[in-house]
């Protein structure tokens, strides 16, 4: 159950104060406390956790400083949707908005493998007015004797370009807490001229001591992968290890289902899954349609798999999408053979904003069903 | 390998004649002949099959009455597409255009349950200038105590009222060779009032037997579903048998994979392949967005799972919608949840032009990248 | 609910016609007779289908000629075991005891090639007193363009020879229901030298129609093998279909899971169900090895695969086995490259002494615990 | 490429000197040397990786000290079986033996609860002769809001007890690095009484980094579970992380593959891929009847499903068995549906040496067939 407090009761008030000594009365019942601060007002929520079958909503809507009471069921308590919960979606950061709502591209390196590289993708970003990209430092490898990326040497210079083309948002995925470490060390060596989005693969998704570890720190906005080989519950239960722990400023990412039913592509495409996550959580949901599908194979018309893909994501309502580029995809290090290459930008953004203006068109018709 | 040959050149003709005599010299080789007869000119086509590797296509283009030859891979011989294979693809049947450009809405009965029900829902169709319908007769259950559909005796009232109703074409499920016999009969009796698109479902895809009656016969056309648990490939060569026995004129229809990575929704929704289809065989692609979502769920805008997955599904090229729509779903005999309601089949058809023009101009797009 | 009849009860009894009576006077129940006719007795059951819900046990027990009522559950109404079910399972044909405490190899040909090894075979098998053999006639293929089996031109010879060297059951697969009129007049045309088991493979498994015709007739037991990518419980369903068209000589045949999770076996071999199969029905368990594991791949002592999973069935006890050999593996048309060799026959038959003796073991432990 | 050095020449020598100097000549190779430091000698093995399809196994087995030279293919490098490649296999830990020919039984609490449950199921063990078992501390769990496992605060008992007890070997999931070293540091307050066998679960298969970490020391033993949703092929890969990282002591554990295709059990059980381990790799081979399965049930004669895949998997050829007990099963805070109670040990003990015996007969009838 969740007690959502009055604009202005913080955890400072008197109100406050005195609900937490009436729950703190309740058997079997502890209580956790979150505060989104910003920049307009700040929304205190009071989680109750353990025997909230036996409180009854009225008794509790009555309770100083309370505004509004969901009751939630046992999945997903944090970032579910729950019955009339109506409590806002989505976060900001470093400026750029991040909900059901907004969609945001992260096009970049799979891996960074140089700096000219790096430089030529931000780059071609800035000049489309993109602020979001994906860059590759820690990449976890089915085989050890594979190259496992640069990890954090590369992340000064990383970051150092990041600023010098405007970029807000850097998505790099983490396999182990202390990367979280060196990340965060190497944004105020220098001098923070970007932020980061860790990612958590899909190998990954279920190592709950690293959930936990990102969970712990609410600065950094998390992206966390579908699993391989477990149900959507799994992986959105997964979610909530971050939220459990303080950090709720989490994104799922849908990346297609590990089966040889998915062949000829590498995976088999779950985006039909979209409206599914924004139904039963609060998360905005991320599509890697590079992953996916694996290949540059197109259709007799010529247009890529990798496109079709997205295209399908974002009319269904897709939030961001990741999506590897590269200035020379045969020879990049990890994933060459699915990356587009950078004269494709222009025209992979112009088919995204066919598929969303469509989206749009959509929400309306829908909209006007009701009048 | 397969010999186009020139238009005009049929199988009565001198050229054809000579042909033969000199291909049946060659060792290990033998032929198949299947004429296209269009309203306008009559495609002859010669398959050779066997040790084809040692025939060069040189000396096959200069053979008499020879306009192009096409070297097949192993698989899907007829139905696939193959390297620097432009042969044309689709049919026409009853005045229906169906190809991979063209898009039938297939709006229907999952079952007949009775001739109001049927009339209410061809009625509906006509008023929105719909041609095409799907109704049930057939229906394999997975319990032999379930309902198991009203087989040959509603057959009359159907085609009745198609005919009544100005529809061209009905989809309509088959499980043996006599339901083709008795559907054949029931249209001749009603004075073919419409046509039939027999179909195959998906327990079905792998009965050879069932696919080679219907291939024997060339009149009604057939959509053939993907098979539960076997690979794309294997589905597709299904296809071929039909076409090995003389029946190009088939449909590939998706309707979802079944695995519980898929949940909630009933089958893991694989319109992802719509473009694999398109680019490996010739075929026009069907969705089946009822059975692969399975449910009446919507997202927090209201939009059903079952209009966003077909909305994917037409962004990346599909030819051919089935869907189940129900005056009553309440009252449906089968898979009355998933059903839509005849006040939605305006906002379904709207839904389906917004994604079908998005379509459209990406493949405007596309064409404008190669200028 | 089933009505299981007293000893000596028929049908033209007088409490049978009165039990029928009563009956037929309840609202929404219809009444299934089904006797099986031994060489002792015959046991006469009433199945009642409809709301049997609205049905007193004790009513039912107290009407004329009723020895004991089951209720059943939904699911496997014939052939599953219900709560209080201690119904006799299996059944005896051409003289060969099929049950769930039995066990009976069929060891032969994936597909008839020639006389010549059918009866290398045939000859093999008598000499180490075996009376059962798999022989294919009727070969289904993902390709119609390879080899499809000999079909009936080759009945004859397969039971000539299979009367002449003592096999009374030969299990050959079927896929069409004019399959099992062929085989039945040329058992007859040979003066019925021996006896057929139907097979249902894994591709038909909801072939409903073929199920339901090999169902109509109950002179031949019938092996179903489990389908693909659908779930035990549907496969499972499947075989009620058999039963309730009146044939309940069915055994099940498990043969793994397509997925590439079982990699680097053609299949994910699933004998772990062989205990399931026996709960959940009553059905004997046949296990096939030979296209679960699909290769001749050893363990480092040397131990082929398809032993090691053969044990593991037998260990576990299943009731069947149906295992290719051949006697020249790299001639053979069909799944050569998995088939036993004749010089491995007697090893076979050890291996598989070993794993029944230390399953017959394990039951006699477990009645220990009891006493 | 394997270079095997000649007992007695380690990397002290002036051969394994004069050997390395060589090796540095060569373009694009790198190497990595082994010492495995036993109880009578030490082999040493100098492992090349980079370009070595340029070096002849003749100029390599000319070099100073080296004794043989394994070719190996690109997986598994370490742990695989290469082409006549008869190195031995297994280890010794805390004088318990595990190799692909020796038999451990670890049974044990899923999830240590309290120090009465701990005492009462290792005193059982001892009693029965058993020196290894399992005790789970850190329990990773779908949802964030179930219990999480006592961590470290129950290894001073548990090892303590362990210890008193006469335990040699106890398995002990670890979720992330810090446990290591929380294992370690108890154990030696505690004095060492007992040993660890490190264990790494099924969510945990690629996270790479907590691989290496326990590959980075090679005191403690480690038992990799296979992945969720991964090929046998990639978990087999994972298992290298920890022998590229020097900790060769690793057993690898079959435990099920989750998909719904092995319902009702929780898992479709993988006993079969047995003897494919054990032909692919070195590792010793590891079964986990009681997660594979995940319920008490039984077959007609009363054999619980669990007591099945266990001979099953010991026919076949399993090295270890880790197997769930309770004291209390209903009480159990972890996985107690599936949990084998205290009064079933013996009876479970003689099960398995019943399947055991038939492995071994089984191995001396292969052996028979040579002669």
């Amino acid at each position: 159950m969740i007690l959502i407090l009055k604009t202005g009761i913080g955890t400072q008030s008197r109100e406050y104060k005195q609900l937490l000594d009436f729950l703190s009365n309740k058997n079997n019942i502890t209580t956790r406390t979150h505060s989104e601060i910003g920049t307009q007002q700040t929304v205190t929520e009071v989680y109750l956790v353990g025997d909230t079958a036996s409180l009854a909503i009225g008794e509790m809507e009555g309770l100083p400083g309370v505004e509004r009471v969901v009751r939630i069921s046992q999945d997903y308590r944090v970032l579910g949707r729950h019955h009339a919960d109506n409590r806002a979606n989505g976060f900001t950061y470093n400026g750029v908005r991040f909900d059901q709502d907004s969609l945001n591209i992260f096009a970049g390196l799979c891996a960074v493998d140089n700096p000219r590289h790096v430089e030529m993708m931000l780059k071609a970003l800035q000049e489309r007015g993109q602020v979001c990209t994906r860059m590759g430092a820690y990449k976890p490898r089915t085989s050890p004797y594979s190259f496992q990326g640069h990890g954090k040497t590369c992340l000064p210079y990383v970051f150092e370009l990041a600023g010098k083309y405007g970029i807000k948002v850097v998505a790099m995925e983490v396999t182990h807490d202390e990367h979280v470490t060196e990340i965060r060390n190497a944004l105020e060596e220098a001098g923070n001229p970007t932020g980061v989005m860790l990612q958590i693969g899909t190998r990954n998704t279920q190592n709950f001591e690293l959930l936990k570890a990102v969970g712990r720190q609410s600065e950094l906005p998390v992206l966390l992968k579908r699993g391989f080989g477990i149900t959507l519950e799994e992986s959105l239960n997964a979610a909530e290890y971050m939220a459990s722990e303080g950090n709720f400023k989490v994104i799922f990412g849908l990346r297609g289902i590990k089966t040889n039913m998915g062949d000829p592509h590498r995976n088999l495409v779950d985006f039909s899954h979209v409206p599914v996550v924004r139904r039963l959580t609060r998360m905005p949901v991320c599509i890697d349609p590079s992953h996916s599908v694996g290949s540059r194979d197109r259709d007799p018309d010529g247009i890529l798999d990798v496109f079709h893909v997205t295209a399908q994501g974002i009319i269904a309502g897709a939030n961001m999408v990741l999506v590897d580029f590269h200035p020379n995809p045969s020879a990049a290090l990890v994933d060459g053979p699915q990356a587009l290459r950078m004269d494709e930008l222009d025209y992979f953004l112009e088919d995204i904003a066919i598929a969303r203006k469509a989206y749009e068109e959509r929400k309306v018709l829908r909209q006007k069903q009701d009048s």
